[in-house]
């Protein structure tokens, strides 16, 4: 007999979700998508073409998804704001919840998925920062750990999307938590796993522009912004986050340390074919973050699934993920104010 | 209900073997792994642990293999002396046939799975060229295909294994066929991709070292070698194949045209991380292959699937595979007789 | 008769002095090295035989040397503390002046520089910020102004030394004004030329790590830092200046637009060697910034014999070489007090 | 008393004795350019602004030039069909001569000019291939002579032009010797440089094609061509020359050998600037051989000059310039027969 599989739902068939979904329906071996939740008739038609046909069930209500028969675990997928209900909902239910980040824009809400996560001890939560899963970032995590570079003390991270004409994203301000809740939680993320989870923040500061999209001024959001986060004990991080990339997405990070730095992408890259012609030498970019970390979505569901059912410890802690959106949104209100934003060794705003 | 799937075996469980029909059994969504084929003792072992647990049935003998009720397709996956004939068997037996690659190192032999395989014109037969499925080599083709560099006239393409340190190779040098066969039918078959179907080749050439193992001289093979292949219409294609790469598994083609060139894995490389050290700045590469064509091998499967169950067309015929075999084999005689091989244009060795 | 060249003194005979007496004595077609100015006898020794048998008359005292009759101009390599009293002295002499960077380590020091400059219109008066004679930053800076990028909004720019295990720049902290003043104020006159001569600040935030030398806190200096420069008008600059770069030399420059970027020095590299072996396939980095902007140095004396000879402008005014030192130092302040320093639109600190 | 300079003459005023002269005047320390020969008038006018001033004696007379007073070496820069001529009657002269190469496209000629340095052994006699003196060939070969790479036994070498519009190359088919003479030559002497100058040629082979200019095929010669050349010992180098790069000029070279393998230039770059626009990230490539090699002309002649000088030996001898043309001339005789050209051990044709 096949090796029991994790009963998964999928919560949210937008364009992540759909990813998701086909993901743990194809390429996670130890995951059964056995059900799926979205409000939305145009992703439920696209569901009953999709998932139906394999035995997944549709559901337009959150709290009959999770009363499904055997229903183990859920990845929630839905909008960020309701990414923290949903979780601590499942996590009563009794369900392993892996939740795409962010928890919240709110670091209070974010707090409160990890707290009710603590009271669940035997549920596996996490908060799904696919970087983690990428296995070159995993490669050079494995070199820093390794004590190639010496102890690391400056970090510069970027997460820099493909230009959209379209400026879907000054819609999405609304609701994103700004250009650094958006794209450097990710850079944040790697951050303390590069520095080490206990890695305290003592001040942060940003500058931005808004290069593209004036109306992002009324977000208290920018197009392109540039941050610096200290920490306790000497270690400082510099970020850099935009909406401007004409080539292609373009996440790099480099650790350096006092005997070497790993970087992380240096050279974006879509695929292997280099291009002569009259112009130059030339290779294309990916076009987004999901054409670069695709390989990483797809190893974080089938380790979570892994850890669901085999009670292996999780890559990553859910507390993390809290601290994250903490200092993204520090950032994010430098930002705003122009004002350096400080933190006491207790891990409070001064 | 989910759609039918490919009811499929895989003969052999070697190395090779093995990745296969995990990926058919993990990574296939339309493939089911119902069989598999192999006479030793230790790899039946393997799939008591691997496969039997999920549903696939363990033949010691290839007629009962074949015989496996629903059997709908075959991956032959053995040791290359038998792959025509087991092929040949599948075809007979009314089912569809994904060979490794080469059908055999004997091009009248490849030939005989070729006429087999037309007297049964409602099978998908077709040889697994791997780099036919990479990305990389396909946007190439597709920018070619498009006219971006002109009418390639010109094409280098090399397959470079790491240096093995134990020799594995020599023994192997017995019936790998040498390593034109080996190694460089890869790149034959990429340039009969790349410069189209029809190419006649009218001579090639080849002159090869020993710099690791004299003893190679014996089977007529060298551990490095160069060749020239001319087509009838003036094209030029020059290989180069070793296993002496100190740093990792490098295959490069370039395809060179008027109006520019393209280049696959013009810098090879493992990841995306880059270690900077007193040493410099360096990158990993491949070990191997597999490391480098892994998710070339899974689209593979995934499309010799669909042709199979929608009645799509193979992206490559199975003539083509007696052709790249027959270049091969003139190259490694070439190589032992330092004399150039001609062929007239019937395709026949002058 | 061979057109008239520029009869020129070098005053200060260190390391720098040494190259730069070399370049205008052997690579600089219009310019004659008549006499040199140094106060030590082991410098002096040296011009014994590299500079006196091709007629270069040494001098211990900087006035005689102004005095060297038929003089049109010096270049002043000598130490910081007095770039600019002997600059002043060499302006108000009426010679044309070259100045290695910085004018002085004091904002104030470096505007009387200026000032005296502007009292003698009729005299070249440049501080040397060799980085604008490099041809990959004139390549990118003449792609820049075509358009090629759109209107620049965000700059990275870092100077980052290979790692020096003497720490000797510990002592020079007492009088190299600080990693700021020191190595990043390269890069803001690059932020300077490529933002625009008519830029201004509006405000700076720096910090920095002491991961090698903790001694260096007593100086307010650090040993990595990272910066971020406001401009009024809504641009935005960070950097990054290091003494602790394991594999060598490393100055990079990103310009970014909304239509693209253009990146100077991405991949550092020494020369044009791939190094493959069994640790992947690298390559070497410079050893320092002479290595790197040799070439750039010597075309700095000829473009000045040539502007001083011929009358024609200097590719970059002496007042902006004031306003870089001035933001290095609010950058090195803030890095001392963790505050950020703020600029009112008549340029003064707030 | 500054140190006595070479007082060398500069024959041929073309496109690259133009750059010799200038190179000789302004840019070697320790050449005197004295004097200069040209037949056509549009040069002696161009020297008459370029030279003249700088005292330099122009004379259409070959003869004449030679008898310069106090003349002491002479750079051959005419049409390749003098070479040879001009540069017996300078060392029967008793002058020392760098000629550029290839001494002559007729391998016996060249034996000529080897033979009259042979009776002299008092001068300085060397072809000018630039590569022996380009920093990064000389850092390869400085690593490889100490051994990190192992014995290479396998080196593959191209030269390869930007495509040229106006097919200049087609009329200069009828003098050049043919493509490998004109380009490879220089690959061939960089493989009898890392072989070892005692490398015995044991056979060449060739295949080339006309995709632009079809008429080329009336003077034996092709726009692409490759080769395979095979040392006694077991050693094989192959070659790729091309007139048709779109993006510019790519001169690659890789020595592999147990141990490692070291490439020069397998990244062909104009400078050190990346562009990333809406087409990808690219750079430029060099558009022609002096934008790739211009330093290496400069280190040659003043290396040159120090020879002579100080009695100081060449970096390499007059007879491997002459195999280098034996070896080219037998790849384009079989790039016309078709055949494999084969050496005996004693080094002549069989």
């Amino acid at each position: 007999m096949a090796p029991r599989t994790l009963q998964i739902a999928c919560a949210g068939l937008g364009r992540m979700g759909k990813r998701h979904a086909l993901n743990l329906l194809h390429r996670s071996p130890r995951s059964t998508l056995v059900a799926a939740f979205t409000p939305d008739p145009v992703e439920v038609e696209w569901a009953e073409t999709n998932l139906v046909p394999y035995g997944v069930t549709i559901y337009s209500d959150y709290d009959a998804l999770l009363a499904h028969p055997g229903l183990e675990a859920v990845l929630v997928s839905t909008i960020t704001t309701v990414h923290a209900e949903q979780s601590i909902k499942a996590i009563e239910a009794g369900k392993h919840v892996l939740c795409e980040k962010p928890l919240s824009t709110d670091a209070e809400i974010c707090q409160s998925v990890a707290d009710a996560a603590t009271l669940h001890p035997e549920l596996k939560v996490m908060c799904g920062f696919s970087r983690r899963f990428d296995t070159s970032y995993r490669d050079a995590y494995s070199k820093a750990s390794s004590g190639l570079i010496g102890t690391p003390s400056i970090i510069r991270s970027q997460t820099c999307d493909k230009i959209d004409p379209t400026g879907a994203f000054v819609n999405f301000a609304a609701t994103s938590g700004g250009i650094f809740c958006d794209c450097s939680v990710h850079d944040i993320d790697l951050i303390l796993w590069f520095f080490g989870a206990s890695s305290k923040v003592k001040s942060v500061v940003a500058s931005g522009t808004v290069s593209l999209h004036p109306e992002l001024k009324a977000y208290g959001d920018a197009d392109n912004a540039v941050g610096i986060i200290e920490f306790y004990g000497g270690r400082v991080a510099y970020l850099y986050c935009s909406r401007m990339m004409a080539a292609g997405q373009e996440d790099t990070t480099e650790i350096i340390g006092p005997e070497g730095k790993l970087v992380v992408n240096g050279q974006a890259q879509k695929n292997l074919v280099g291009i002569f012609d009259r112009t130059g030498a030339r290779r294309e970019l990916p076009a987004h973050y999901y054409e670069r970390f695709e390989g990483a979505f797809v190893e974080e569901v089938n380790e979570f699934a892994e850890a669901c059912l085999d009670g292996k410890e999780l890559p990553m802690g859910i507390q993390g993920a809290v601290e994250a959106v903490r200092i993204a949104r520090a950032l994010q209100d430098s930002l705003v104010s122009g004002e350096k934003v400080r933190f006491g060794e207790d891990g409070r705003r001064v």
